[in-house]
């Protein structure tokens, strides 16, 4: 019933219905991160806490929605996996992208006090993050997807850890550093690491060489063509319920994957 | 360049760019906000220091985006409504209503621990938003959105004050005041009010009948065809600038937009 | 280059890219075919030589554009599967679209005037066509929409035969068969078809109760990961010279799929 | 009611609604028509002829459609402005993009075969369009839109009509007008035009260097603000049966617009 002579206004509203059956991949993306870990003085080239902060603000989202299957992020971003025939706020693209948004805004607001007492968050610099949703319509493409984000964590976290290295251990500057490393590849970075610092990449830590996987550890088991209502609440709440797995491991190599069929049906 | 074989999978991304020359609104909305008004105990039929944690929230945003011309809310919900001509993230849709569901959630916990440092918000219910964008093509139909938001707003003060009324005067259950109330109009529940409960619906106070109203206060003078670079940042900077009024006003009778003629073009 | 200040209107053009690695399923439908039907006399329930005439045209489609594996029709409606990489109109669907039914279109009438050289089109009676894009992600849901569709046909044919049977069998006028269909399932008709007009709805032909199938009988052999320009130029040469079958036959049971695995892939 | 289980498949339909209250704008291209006119010896630069039967096609369409307000075309193509209330088809794009590339066809054909009855169509090279829709929410946009339309025909016929008269009257090849022409402006072909062909472009026929503008001559008197049924049939009949001007005219400048103020409304 309209409320008033007013209301057909919703009719210019327009929605975005993601396609039925395909795997929606919704990535949020810390704004302005760089002047942010500027301002509250991030160890360089990566500050374990703040990474400890977004990847508690994760767990908790994926806690949040039974439908997210599986989480990977590295820095200031996050990529979460919905199940191919999540059904959450009906697929809506702006409902999804603005909740998750929101969620991971307040929910690093909460850890990030946890873990930073000493570093109050002062108004004119708080952690914000857009979100963007992505349909893939099978398993190659999902796979692929997060070889995508994986390699790109591999290849900023060398490139940083080779340029602050240089800074820290050689006392380059800034500027120096980058004109070190132009044009250089990944073997070259690895062997200036190792020869000009000391390091061997090998023996950094996983967390950072290769971000953060979080998965619900859940199968659903005989799985049924037309569940019973009774059936899905029994579904649903294991799934709720299910162990969610925090892991830096390679998820590019098949390994991942074939031991967790479930996760691309 | 691509960073690795797997980089095709950007290809699946998709934009929407909100139609140009459109006023784009908007609007977002506490998730839940029932369950957590009722968790942090709220004042009924308003909370006052609600509203203005909601209020402030939305004034930090106007501040923020200088592309907004005004806003309008109530309750959990507040809409935005931005420059015809504005380009704030190419008028990407998914960026838009992601990043002001982000901001609307980190400054409403700032402001809230500010508001009530007696109430310190837990985990399990946190204040997050929804947001959606709607363009409206011309200033008719941009008059009505906003006279749809303050009659809606209207209507449900009407019935939440009768409703609490009952309840506190006159001793009801909410059941009985729900039953009391149902199927009557307006001018119904305004008797009820004063007969019932000594109260002259009228008198209420102008924040609670007509939501909040907040208004960038500058007209772009001297409007160039094609601004210079130059031209171009000192109007930016005159509009960051401008002063910004919050206002408890009719914005249904042709008044308050008559003022502020620049709002519509 | 611009040519005028004008252009910027382009600005204002959306594109609809469908989704990429997807089936794509075009469907023309006839555009007030009950009309055209009689106004150029078909016979009831089927003109055969009118089927013929849409089966060609979209058999001339199938010859044009080798992307397109298969098409189904009955009446007046075809669709058409186009392979899952397929780039044609770079998957622009308005492109798509507007180009499927313009062909169906000018084919449509020159077949027309071949089969029927005695009933000259009029131009206050011409045939035209509209056009939808969808897209499936994957072999299932490409199955059940062609499966949908012949179901349609059969639904359709058995009523429409059955309709037209008892008016000319048993002499009931048009409203009277009506109400004698109204509420029968399958079976029912088939018994009405049986005892009341004689006939054994399945010893009808094949063409009426299955529709038309069109399939381009191509395998494309040693598929290559990354072919070469040469190698692709000649898969595309080899899809072109591919044999069009036509059928008209069961594609809801697995046969027709298992004898053809390329065109689910 | 579902006629299968199959029915599940329509959910992945998608339609775009076209934004309410905005100027449809509908452009229909042919398409290869540079084949297509070699392929039957149209004139050069302009086959009069030829355009005669575009032109018919599109008042043939104007007339089909009383939502049609106006259309202009050159060449190979035709725009056509839908009322910025129009509700043709939902104001389905797919449905309005695919419907109006069918019409022009057909129309096209039929035209064709009364004009041209010594040069029968053949199936391998018959007149297709293509179809695209664009929405403007104002007059200015829906004015300049039309601008860039007549520009371009503008451009393109200045230079045709120059590099085809160097071939006739100076017995340039294609060739070595093409490279006399590169890096002129238009005055440069204005010139070249008059000092070695003897032509004064200003001369040359209307139709060729303004284009056809279609244009349904009819104000909507009284308008209602909210008409009842049989109003609403009134108003759409006196539609239907206004009178259709065709006219070779400039509508850049004011004039042409502020004599039909209804067009921009």
């Amino acid at each position: 019933m309209a409320n008033s002579r007013f209301e057909y206004v919703k009719q210019f509203e327009r929605e975005n219905f993601l396609l039925p059956e395909t795997h929606i991949v919704i990535r949020v993306d810390g704004k302005g991160f760089h002047k942010f870990s500027a301002h509250y003085g991030f160890d360089k080239p990566n500050d374990i806490r703040a990474l400890n902060v977004m990847n508690r603000a994760a767990q908790a989202i994926v806690a949040q929605f039974p439908d997210i299957q599986m989480a990977y992020g590295d820095s200031d971003e996050y990529s979460f996996l919905l199940r191919r025939t999540c059904e959450l706020f009906e697929r809506r693209e702006m409902k999804l992208v603005s909740t998750f948004a929101s969620f991971m805004s307040v929910y690093y607001v909460m850890e990030w006090n946890r873990e930073f007492p000493e570093k109050p968050l002062v108004i004119e610099r708080l952690p914000t993050f857009d979100a963007r949703a992505v349909v893939y319509p099978n398993a190659q493409t999902v796979r692929d997807y997060f070889s995508w984000r994986q390699v790109d964590c591999h290849i900023n976290n060398l490139y940083n850890t080779t340029f602050w290295k240089l800074i820290e251990k050689c006392g380059m500057t800034g500027q120096e550093a980058e004109n070190y490393l132009s044009g250089t590849v990944s073997s070259d970075k690895n062997e200036i690491l190792f020869s000009k610092c000391g390091i061997n990449y090998n023996n950094e830590p996983e967390i950072f060489k290769k971000g953060t996987v979080i998965v619900r550890e859940y199968k659903e088991e005989n799985h049924v063509e037309s569940p019973s209502e009774r059936q899905k609440q029994r579904i649903a709440k294991a799934r709720k319920k299910a162990q969610i797995s925090v892991l830096h491991v390679d998820i590019i190599k098949g390994d991942f994957w074939s031991q967790r069929p479930w996760l691309l049906e």
